[in-house]
């Protein structure tokens, strides 16, 4: 990894100056999204574990958990190495860890996070998990993953999900801590009224295995799920103890068109822009940028240009550039600069490996992606 | 960057048990394609100078060179800053440098790498880099890059991309190298016939400005484009003077899919696979593995799954995920792991910090991803 190329502008107000692409945080912004999701989690009672997959900073992270949040969530176990070994003491890794290498590494993990939590969705896998932390000797929270209809990981909520969670409330190197169901499904779900029905029928499927658990006298302390698409949603049943949110910190273009034709949209401002270059102009009414693919996740729509005096529209050109189309009226001259807000927050923020923190012209500070590229 | 995790397997005759999702190289198929290109050039007398955008390794850059390569190019000043720092001593930089800073570093590179090239499309530009020259004083040698129709990069072969050659030929600070000219939209055209067709037209003009600038006594050492879709055409009209491939080291599911339906294919093998695991397999009929938007670049088609027992279909299944769809009678177990063709293979090495070379059964190398991010 470089060293960061824009340091030497640390504090000065000449962000144009920036050697690009470069992925940009607009901190007066970013931290009007960080106080009104906090404001919005102690209003309704319910606790912010914030998903790290979004960000992988361990600087991002920490903010979170000053404004509040009682832990993280991490997707992959080499990002909970990067945050628990930076000193976060409570980790929920919402994936399962099945391969054998990989549990090993959640052993030593455990040794070192004070809260470290796994989901499981698989008989076998807890069975492992069970033998290897007897083993060890300390015991491996686990959280039972329950599918809210996506499909992606999870058990449904029946007979073998009661008894996978019976077997786990009993094996003496597990503890039962709770419930997941993480319903991804929802989160983009245009119609505010849709997007609210589904997510109570999520609630109130968790909330009926809660009841059940209960009658097994399974204690279940904990309830996870919701994100930045229902977050306004997910407290309502008051089912869930904690939402794992990520995206509200940046936005994204994907989660902006996330409005209702009600004109209900999510409550966060656009944060998280990729400023660039550009490069060549050699044709009428188009411009060459240096972002292409590798500057922006791709699996979403196009990245939405901001601020720009004519209008033009980003169009990909290729892996490193970006081309603008315009007006054949119209100039942009080479050297400029642009800001463009990103498609999809995530996978954007795993293709950088700083993101810099600016006030109005200044650049604050250059906070390092921690755990980008830890996909295993 | 974390070291890399599945260091402990090196030697061993292990591979299934990788630490995934990871990405494998099959050195097996890459000798041969590294060899093949090799031979094929040498066959046609023209140069290999292949693209290092594609995998931004230094390793895999000297086995390049090793094999006959006369240089390499790179897309950003950063990859170039570091194969330059690594002593690779020929390097063509393919993407015009405009902003200041960027300039600046392209003076101090200059000085440490034997051959540095620049590609310029622009009159300011031009000035700009010769005033920074004189003062630096070592001579940039550059590159007039002409547009193929690309609309990308580059000048117009008109007269103004012939004044702009006066000017850098006749500046004290400036070397005119010779000319590019990349035609990137043909090298995934299906039809051989059109292909070659469109091929063509590019060297023909290439070849006619060429000889515009003989009659202006401008000296042109140097005609370099070409990739891995055109590299059987690209020798044909003997005006190239160098070939720019990059993609043929490893191939992707977008170069196999160039096939034209008379038979003729590009002759390579796909030696790039991501490995990863099932970790989840919940429902019957579907899997989901521990890759997704963050190990596969998407914006091509999807990954394709190699080598798998039954008839499985991968799709994309968020940012942490993928799935597998396959009849409901079979079953994959959670725990094994698959291949994967990736679709693209450029952007796919970029989300990566390391690439795991295996022959046949053994991991016999991981070797760091060094460029990876440096997109500015």
């Amino acid at each position: 990894m470089q060293p960061p190329l824009n340091q030497s502008l640390l504090g000065k107000p000449l962000v144009e100056e920036l050697q690009t692409p470069a992925l940009i945080l607009d901190l007066e912004l970013f931290e009007k999204n960080l106080s009104e999701m906090a404001q919005h989690c102690q209003k309704h009672g319910i606790a912010l574990r914030p998903h790290t997959k979004t960000h992988k900073s361990v600087a991002i992270a920490k903010l979170q958990l000053a404004a509040g949040a009682v832990g993280i969530c991490c997707a992959k176990l080499g990002e909970a190495e990067i945050m628990g070994t930076a000193g976060i003491d409570s980790i929920l890794l919402t994936s399962p860890v099945v391969a054998k290498a990989g549990m090993r590494r959640l052993m030593q993990l455990n040794e070192i996070v004070e809260e470290l939590m796994v989901v499981v969705d698989d008989r076998a896998n807890a069975e492992a998990l069970n033998e290897l932390a007897r083993t060890s000797g300390a015991v491996v929270r686990i959280v039972l993953d329950l599918d809210p209809g996506l499909h992606r990981t999870g058990v449904l909520p029946g007979d073998s999900a009661l008894a996978l969670a019976r077997f786990i409330h009993d094996a003496d190197g597990l503890e039962f801590a709770g419930l997941q169901s993480y319903a991804g499904h929802l989160m983009h779900v245009e119609s505010y009224a849709e997007r609210r029905l589904k997510s109570h029928a999520v609630m109130d499927m968790l909330a009926e295995f809660q009841h059940r658990l209960g009658s097994m006298n399974i204690p279940c302390p904990l309830v996870t799920g919701g994100g930045t698409g229902t977050y306004d949603i997910d407290a309502e049943r008051g089912v869930l103890t904690e939402l794992q949110a990520g995206s509200y910190l940046f936005m994204d273009r994907q989660y902006n068109e996330v409005l209702d034709p009600g004109d209900h949209s999510l409550g966060f401002d656009t944060s998280l822009f990729v400023q660039m270059t550009v490069i060549s102009a050699g044709s009428p009414g188009l411009a060459t940028t240096d972002a292409g693919f590798k500057c922006f996740a791709t699996d979403a729509d196009s990245p939405l240009l901001v601020g720009t005096d004519i209008a033009a529209r980003y169009f990909f050109f290729g892996d490193e550039q970006g081309g603008l189309s315009f007006d054949k009226q119209e100039t942009i001259e080479i050297g400029s600069t642009l800001r463009a807000i990103t498609p999809h927050c995530d996978p954007t923020f795993n293709l950088f490996d700083y993101v810099h923190a600016i006030r109005g012209d200044t650049l604050e500070a250059i906070w390092t992606i921690d755990a980008r590229g830890c996909v295993a």
